[in-house]
């Protein structure tokens, strides 16, 4: 039997010409690591005999049927309702359920609507998948060798609950194959530079499949290997992986997932070592992106936001004459910002950002200059970047920039 | 009769992880402008029997079909093959068109591969659509009162030849109608909340169309009225519009799409004022946000990222002897996080947030706890946040209630 999987997104607004359907791309990640296919996607609006009759014709097609979206509160969440109707199965009120949306409102101390009982309906037969991150549970349902999934629509919702709880019962079901990954997040470098560097070693091999992905901040490198034997799985893998690993050098920061600020932060971290910020045109996004990662606090001192030339020299102490001289779109106050930054801080490391985000040029420098400043015990550097793009894709790059400046530095 | 259209992108590659259809957003915008809605989009693979059987399907839900992509001269470009095998008709070479695409390869100079010509295959009855952007033309067939559209898949030749050959006859299909739209943005309440306080109004309505969408930071409600007058389009958009603007009040920040931050960026320069930030948990997520927005340095002066206490002392100047019997998380420190704020950088205002994101507690307080503060020139205001979700949405939800918090009383 051949495992073939159906996405159905449910939700108007996901028809309209302003949203699309992104879950989607996760979700047949996921099952592509399991063997299995995505066969159809389909988007479709809140209408319950709609929905209901997509269900039976997925499962005509596919052996996985997974909805996304309209498991809320509100009227128009009906996702519920037709997948009862298109498997012909009783809607079942789940006092325990009702009790834990109950008791979610509670602990924030606000009054339930009555509306959120909605979501306690489960499908008879089907089973709760819990959603630690809202109130409406997922649902997995089995019939004459289907599974339907119901899953909640919001990213943050059904990421988690795809992988923690559907993965594990999915690869269960699934025949024994072995499906090893080797995942490079690479960082300094264009896609296509990549692409060019590494396609004379990858494009030799179909298995392992070798993807290269721009994410917003980095570059991602997944291999993935299908085999019978782990062994086996694991030599095509380094055939592929090694070679790859020796051309892309220290510019590959992640191997197992992590994000450039949580290497950087666990590097900070191993060292005993402190970091502060100074940043200008990236106004809190690099601070923003250190204190994303659980326990910075550990290395994270803290930082200054100096947007405009006066808090420049006010609450960092830059000289007066020096902006003056260069303007504070320059290596010199990329580097004293830095250097202050760690002073005043007392950190072990300062780290800047100054320079031109657009979309027009404030200061005269052309829009994409951004200067990079890093301060540590061994002293000081200071690097020129000319980023495309517009204002936020600039301000995600310098800030990615200056996190990888101070990966490399650190320990130096 | 109401006029319906079906969505159908053909191509394996959109099922992958790496690939989404875009095209079906600009298609929806033009259908919509004609008073079309789009009921369903399907994306399937490169196989014929199941694109086949999905005309067939969508002929069912819709009365306008549209295919996108499969019309290129490869093996696995069939939707030609499928769309006359779903319709029973025969496809047949068109001469002319064999010409066309060999002198297309002449005048570039370049030898014909001989699989070009399966581009030259129209269904029976299908009308030529012209492609001046590559090799594959577009196909117009009618059937049953049914349109079937056959376009290119990629976006440079779908587009045009969509605007330029479809529209128009379609509009000529149509009855005249016109489409009116309202948007509001609110914040400060939950989607549920929101939901059961406005559905008294709109659910006695089907036109206006009401959709309400939680979206990162806050909630959009989307009014759809379809009509054959503007006027009579605005005069239902009134009837819920209006008492549904009476109900939200000032939880509506913005009714032209505007994010929260732009349209508190806005007051600020219309009030000539300016603001500063002190943030612990937020860890500069505030400013990031404010200074997303162009020309922010109008009215943003810089920050405070003050992570531990020590910070809090010496960057901002707070009593050590107020944190050590208030803590760092308290309307106390979130108070003279604000007005220190404020006063250190001459703004003429401070906002200021503090609290625990987790996914530990490190202070004691419990996680999702967080107070927010604001000063101005008339006094402070402190509020306290209990905020559910992971450590990511607790600080972007600390950030809107901040961000919201600044908005209200501006000018006060």
């Amino acid at each position: 039997m051949s495992h073939n999987a159906e996405i159905i997104a449910v939700g108007s607004e996901m028809l309209t010409s302003q949203r699309l359907d992104t879950n989607s791309l996760y979700i047949a990640d996921q099952l592509n690591g399991l063997g299995v296919e995505v066969c159809r996607k389909l988007v479709i609006g809140d209408d319950c005999a709609l929905v209901a009759e997509a269900v039976q014709d997925a499962m005509r097609h596919a052996d996985i049927v997974i909805l996304s979206g309209g498991l809320g509160p509100t009227e128009d969440d009906l996702t519920r309702e037709a997948v009862a109707r298109a498997l012909g199965r009783p809607l079942q009120m789940r006092h325990d359920l009702v009790e834990a949306i109950e008791e979610r409102f509670r602990r924030r101390q606000r009054k339930m609507a009555e509306n959120n009982k909605r979501q306690a309906y489960v499908i008879e037969g089907g089973e709760v998948l819990p959603n630690p991150n809202g109130t409406a549970v997922g649902q997995w349902i089995e019939e004459n060798g289907h599974v339907v999934i119901l899953l909640p629509g919001p990213p943050g919702e059904l990421k988690p609950m795809f992988t923690r709880e559907c993965m594990p019962r999915l690869a269960q079901r699934l025949p024994a194959q072995v499906i090893r990954t080797r995942l490079y997040r690479v960082t300094g470098m264009t896609e296509s530079d990549l692409d060019h560097l590494i396609a004379p070693v990858y494009s030799k091999f179909t298995n392992p499949a070798t993807t290269i992905l721009a994410s917003p901040f980095d570059i991602h490198v997944h291999l993935r290997a299908r085999c019978s034997t782990e062994q086996e799985a694991e030599r095509l893998l380094a055939e592929v992986g090694d070679p790859v690993v020796e051309l892309l050098g220290d510019r590959i920061f992640s191997r197992n997932g992590d994000s450039l600020e949580a290497v950087t932060g666990a590097e900070l971290r191993k060292a005993g070592a402190t970091v502060a910020v100074a940043e200008s045109c990236t106004g809190g996004m690099l601070a923003e992106r250190i204190t994303a990662v659980p326990a910075s606090s550990d290395y994270f001192v803290g930082g200054f936001l100096v947007y405009n030339n006066s808090m420049k020299e006010s609450l960092l102490g830059i000289d007066h004459a020096l902006i003056e001289r260069h303007t504070a779109v320059s290596p010199e106050a990329a580097q004293a910002m830095a250097e202050q930054a760690r002073a005043r801080a007392g950190a072990t490391y300062g780290v800047s950002t100054t320079g031109e985000a657009g979309p027009e040029s404030s200061t005269g420098v052309p829009v994409g200059i951004v200067y990079i400043g890093f301060a540590g015990p061994g002293g000081s550097e200071v690097r020129k970047l000319n980023l495309p793009g517009d204002r936020t894709r600039i301000r995600m790059f310098a800030t990615q920039a200056a996190l990888d400046l101070l990966r490399r530095n650190i320990g130096k």
